[in-house]
């Protein structure tokens, strides 16, 4: 047995998973929050539901990733620190670069930071989680997984947008998407789960959460994703707009008196989807809630919500030209039996008919469409930290 | 018999057809360009396949229409003023007030002028045309056209954009669409060849010219189209873009050293779309042409045009659950045969094949499916200028 964490480290927090691999158990959980500001909150849920939490201020990653590890100890979840063999961290851009998760080593962490210029709020603060590893436990395996990998199967016709080409030529201006190591999780279960080579399906998986996206996964392969550029594009999420005309962009900085578009930028990723549309959440139950009070602005964001994902459901159909399966992953698409009712139902035609008992559960993983829907529907709970920690062992083995 | 004059004023241009109506029959056409510039172009073609063409400088509209009206008397198109009993101008923005096309009072060239913030580069050059015709026929019937109205009809679900609702509240921000004369006019069309109630009918109406637009027209009305708050969203056209993540736009401003927004947007109007991504050329034919000659840019151009088309399609039989008929028209629609065969193929999954025999043709109103194809499939050119005569007839009834 060996024993993996898996670390996704934002710009004030670190996330981590601790497994026991290959029995993929999870000894511990948690969260630091707060990095750097007053007050950080540490969290760690472990053995039987048992919780360890504390408030003091915690100044750095370093020092984030030091009390970690001595809680560890402390709590008898490690007795040294040599039984940690490997770290999986999650990095959100790997840009054309990595098409596959990547061991850490120098030239990688620059090639990480040099991403940042594609995700300037995600990509430093990683390899701040990387390096503060680096420090503490230079001898471990330490591995790399982006978000980015799975989707760099894309073709050109679905990764450029119709703009001069030398933008892309020279300022590697395209789609990247995101969220690839659950869509590549949640696909490969589903051809297990159907009992059929993945190579020969045509699959459409939606990770809907607070942030969102839709995959085209044909023959194993993500062909188109509905992130772009950043995670900005795409369906309707719980701050993020989504798709919006550009015109309308130089119309509204115009109205609002606003002269950097990187502000304008800033409402589009805080200030809009649900949270924008309805004035109450950015938390799809709260917005449900609000519209069955009565209040028909959430209930216009919540049918902007469905309708959006029912758009990119069409198009991804329509240009694998077919689709097999689709899959409902992420809080959203785990937990709310209600929009995946509402969405299944608005695109009948295709062929896909949703079991109501089946459907009707929380986060269990299962086909939830009838036995005679051509299409099948599965529910598949999605495990983006299982996949760190398991790519980490694919590289120790190599390594 | 009534003459009816049809006109689509541009800032610097004034096309015209003139009608004899009902017999629909086109007495001239023709074009001025370069108004308010030197060496201003005046072309009339008349009778069978006869040509007049001056070149001088007309210095504004008025001017313009004023030679316009002489010339027609003078190529004894009409032997007096009198015999032009209606006028229909052609307007891009009719906003949320025109539903319908409208009789021109003051009140409505004032709402014209007004709808400008939301086409400022067409509704001002309308209200000028408008505004000659006005002077120099004041009695005749004056009826504006909207390329928006079809699209009225559209749900918010469909015509919002989730982004803070104050925003369309204020500031009228949400998608207009255009060429709804076209989609109309099309769609209508459709419902009769197949001898089916428009009512009962799900219908994709695909307008491709140098600009494009696509249409999810149910039960006969616009339900959702792919250009936005103006007619940059969308499809990939000659110049513009279409689609595109907002996020893109902010990076590249930033690598370009652009600091105004409008700057930005005036590229994606006009330099991107297959002419930024071919390098080639804004034309189809050029393009084809370049790809039939090994450029790689140019093949790659053709095959985003046609994936965006397929994905538009895509959305639009998904939410309408449905489709029955597809219909192309405008230039590309019209006379390109290879894109429509290489849509539908790419599409057959819905149910739809072409007939490549019935398809082999150039502008010529038919059903380009085989028999047994579950979705019909039609190639109808479109006649704005007659749906704009209609309308004047329509409204010189009332009247």
């Amino acid at each position: 047995m060996s024993k993996i964490i898996a670390i996704n480290a934002g710009s004030s927090s670190l996330k981590f998973t601790l497994y026991a691999m290959p029995e993929k158990d999870v000894l511990a959980n948690g969260i630091i929050e707060r990095i750097g500001l007053n007050d950080s909150v540490f969290t760690i849920k472990h053995g039987e539901g048992e919780k360890f939490q504390v408030t003091e201020d915690i100044a750095n990653h370093e020092i984030a990733v030091q009390k970690l590890l001595d809680q560890l100890l402390a709590l008898n979840i490690i007795s040294s620190y040599d039984e940690i063999t490997g770290v999986g961290h999650r990095v959100v851009a790997g840009g054309e670069i990595f098409k596959d998760s990547a061991l850490v080593d120098d030239l990688v962490l620059e090639q990480i930071e040099e991403l940042g210029e594609l995700a300037p709020l995600h990509n430093p603060a990683n390899a701040t989680g990387i390096r503060a590893f680096k420090k503490l436990l230079p001898e471990i395996t330490s591995v790399a997984v982006f978000d980015t990998s799975f989707h760099t199967t894309m073709p050109k016709v679905n990764y450029l947008y119709s703009i001069p080409m030398e933008y892309y030529e020279k300022y590697a201006a395209r789609k990247y998407g995101a969220h690839g190591t659950s869509h590549k999780y949640v696909a490969e279960r589903a051809a297990e789960m159907l009992g059929r080579p993945i190579e020969e399906l045509k699959i459409v998986t939606c990770h809907i959460g607070n942030g969102g996206s839709i995959t085209a996964v044909q023959g194993g392969k993500s062909i188109d994703t509905s992130m772009g550029f950043t995670p900005l594009a795409g369906i309707t999420m719980g701050t993020r707009s989504g798709d919006i005309d550009a015109s309308l962009i130089a119309y509204l900085m115009g109205k609002l008196g606003i002269t950097d578009i990187n502000e304008f930028v800033e409402i589009l990723n805080k200030k809009s989807g649900l949270l924008g549309l309805s004035g109450v959440s950015s938390d799809m139950r709260d917005v449900e809630t609000a519209a069955e009070n009565g209040n028909e602005d959430a209930q216009i964001a919540l049918d902007i919500f469905h309708n959006r994902i029912i758009k990119y459901i069409g198009q991804y159909v329509a240009i694998m030209n077919g689709v097999d399966a689709i899959v409902f992953t992420a809080g959203v698409g785990e937990n709310s039996a209600p929009t995946r009712k509402i969405i299944i139902d608005g695109i009948s035609w295709f062929g896909c008919e949703i079991d109501e008992e089946k459907n009707n559960v929380r986060g269990v993983e299962r086909i939830i469409s009838t036995d005679d829907s051509k299409v099948k529907v599965l529910l598949i709970p999605t495990d983006e930290e299982l996949m760190i920690a398991r790519d980490v062992v694919r590289f120790s083995e190599k390594h």
